[in-house]
């Protein structure tokens, strides 16, 4: 049979990584695809490098929509990244009858509905295996795995970025943004870590993780985003000692009704294999009613890693050319016509337990009053440490771990607490996930 | 369109788990399939209780053959178990052109070339992601999800039973006896737990995750199996205050020259993962070329967590049906026409480190003779701990953690240690896996 065409936009990291894969394991590819999965055509503004790795296997150009009007081509690989120029090409490549795989979480996150429903329309699969936690086939898992599964609840670490900055403010005691140098000097945060550390990448991923998980378009929008850079040591110092760890999750759960969708720093049990998740890493914890807990890892992020996600999809897509579109399988993981308008709950409606740490003047009855606070707003309290601040020995820290509450209550009584005259900071509230 | 009609073959936890989940979440599963999966017809010894479970809703009969036999059925779900009448059943449901999906791993370990070989030439599949580590999607991860790699290294721990024993033998220092007794009033292990404990089971999965992930026929009489019945709870101490647990480790690796096929006990460092999979769990760990350490965890037994795997398949199977049986992902991950013949190394030809436990006089140039008979031997010494015993000063217990090396030369010298005078006992020997 004659080889695939396959035709790669974009030669950063990602591109580079799946034409050395592509071409290392050729013939370990083809034992399994049962066909040559050739890249015909590359597209990069740096003509000349990506000439130089390719040595003439393959046409390299530098306008990327000569390659989504190719008729010899049949695979678009999109790598640019972004929702400017990068959804212009899918688009038109899928007008054009291509299939697409993408890396893309961004755009699939923010225009995923309209993508999804233009490739149903002309009969053309868009897969994205690469946009959620790099190597991790964690896309393929929800999708096919756990087909038998009603999804109860994902806890994702799902940016390595954050994960190392985290690994290493608790390893060395150093503050967010001494780390932040060093994993810009090590090449784990780009130079603008926005999206990075304020949790945006991470909820691009859950959008998606969450649309797979229970039939719902993607609602990125709806997301509820917090990153780790207003995170003190002092927090990773006293959570370690309470027996938890402090990881950027990303998490959605189903509730009668309706779905959380989050990205914020959370205390989980240090015994849990996520705590255990270090460094660059990253893992997803899954929970169905049928199969219970399971989780993946691997790495989230680099060259061959995420070319390896890539890759499968271009063999998926290979295997899944002939057959009947509706026989493939659906984009979200659920059919396009029976998606759910569960609708994605605020965060003041989130229900769960709660790290507040708060310093007081250290008096009679200033326990009692905040406990007060606490019983009124239908909060009850799980444990509670107070310590003699060192560098005052008249005020306190103190911690509170709480039982479940809906967190709007938990607003509320920290208002009221703030407002205390012995009450000499703001409350600093985290949030607690008990995984297991 | 019309339902896709289901035969069952066996009723016991799996096969009730398979009826209660497929109808619990009928309409999830159909939202993603995007056709109704009905079990039609159940074969049972025990047709009465099955009847009150399915309330009229199957039809419920003694004879297995009348299913495989029924024109009215697409898919035979066979989880009977074994491999002799289980065996005839899914031959004549190939036979007569029925699509298989089983949960067992002894039959295909032992008679998977012919079964694939018979499905493929009438065009059927035979699916069976339920027969290794439970509601893991580890089949689907490796022969779809890692399709780019070479597969370089397996460990899996995918025996519940034994993970269960070892976790409490470490947790209570009870001896494997006592821990046995106490699985079989869990329900944890059977009345006669051979094939658990002793490793057979995990071989049989291992057979499957080989040929998986290396392209080549099952070969399951090439294994080398060891189980944990011999394990004392003094080498568990031991590898403890050393910095390892150990695990029955479902290993297979891929080397120029051959392939690594063995079950036995392990140490592994107890900072990893996999150290951290504790009680019935199941983690398998794989590392590719491209993607790198990965690692996939959940419920390896049970029946909601084992038909979450079945009802996968049976999604799987239901919508490649039509598909051009060329397109569909072979059987063993490669096309069946170019699996490789690479040899099972024996175990004399592994190479790993080694833990080494034994007894001696306490008596001056011991440890020099030993050690000459180790260098001699081309084995090179990580550490070494020596301890005084209590029971009698006069000797000591020597452990040596030894770099990698030929099992063979392990072997040889261990002959020469216990030959010596001074050597008070059978030498221990446990293998080490440096997985990270």
């Amino acid at each position: 049979m004659d080889s695939i065409k396959v035709g790669l936009l974009g030669m950063g990291v990602v591109g580079s990584g799946t034409w050395t894969v592509l071409n290392r394991n050729a013939k370990e590819i083809e034992r399994r695809a049962g066909r040559k999965i050739e890249i015909s055509k590359i597209a990069t503004l740096n003509v000349d490098s990506a000439r130089s790795l390719v040595n003439g296997k393959a046409e390299v150009v530098q306008n990327a929509f000569d390659l989504v009007r190719d008729p010899n081509i049949d695979i678009i690989v999109e790598l640019i990244g972004g929702d400017t120029i990068a959804l212009d090409l899918v688009k038109e490549a899928i007008e054009n009858g291509k299939h697409v795989v993408t890396a893309n979480k961004a755009m699939l996150a923010k225009h995923g509905n309209e993508i999804f429903a233009k490739a149903s329309s002309k009969g053309v699969m868009v897969a994205f295996e690469a946009a959620v936690a790099g190597g991790i086939p964690i896309i393929k898992a929800i999708r096919e795995g756990l087909t038998a599964n009603r999804i109860k609840f994902i806890a994702g670490i799902i940016n390595g970025t954050t994960n190392f900055i985290l690994s290493e403010m608790r390893s060395t005691n150093l503050p967010f943004k001494e780390v932040l140098q060093q994993a810009q000097k090590l090449g784990y945060a780009e130079s603008d870590p926005t999206f990075d550390v304020e949790g945006v990448d991470a909820a691009h991923k859950l959008t998606l993780l969450a649309s797979l998980s229970f039939g719902i378009p993607v609602q990125f929008d709806s997301a509820h985003i917090e990153g780790i850079s207003q995170l003190s040591s002092e927090d990773i110092v006293h959570a370690e000692k309470l027996g938890y760890r402090i990881k950027l999750l990303a998490i959605t759960k189903y509730r009668p009704d309706g779905i959380e969708l989050r990205v914020h720093p959370a205390l989980i049990p240090s015994s849990c294999l996520l705590s255990n998740v270090e460094g660059v890493m990253n893992a997803v914890f899954v929970r169905g009613d049928a199969v219970g807990p399971t989780l993946y890892y691997g790495q989230g992020a680099g060259g061959e890693p995420t070319a390896s996600a890539v890759i499968a999809d271009l063999v998926d897509v290979t295997r899944l050319q002939t057959a009947d579109p509706g026989s493939r399988v659906p984009h979200l993981a659920f059919q396009a016509d029976s998606l759910s308008d569960a609708r994605i709950l605020p965060i003041e409606l989130i229900s769960t337990s709660y790290y507040l740490r708060l310093r007081v003047q250290d008096q009679p009855g200033v326990l009692a009053d905040i406990s007060k606070i606490l019983a009124i707003s239908n909060i009850s309290i799980g444990s509670m440490i107070q310590e003699t601040c060192i560098d005052n020995k008249n005020e306190a820290n103190i911690i509170f771990i709480t039982h479940e509450s809906i967190e709007r209550n938990i607003n509320q009584a920290i208002k009221q607490i703030e407002s205390l005259p012995v009450v000499q900071s703001k409350v600093t509230k985290l949030r607690i996930e008990n995984i297991n």
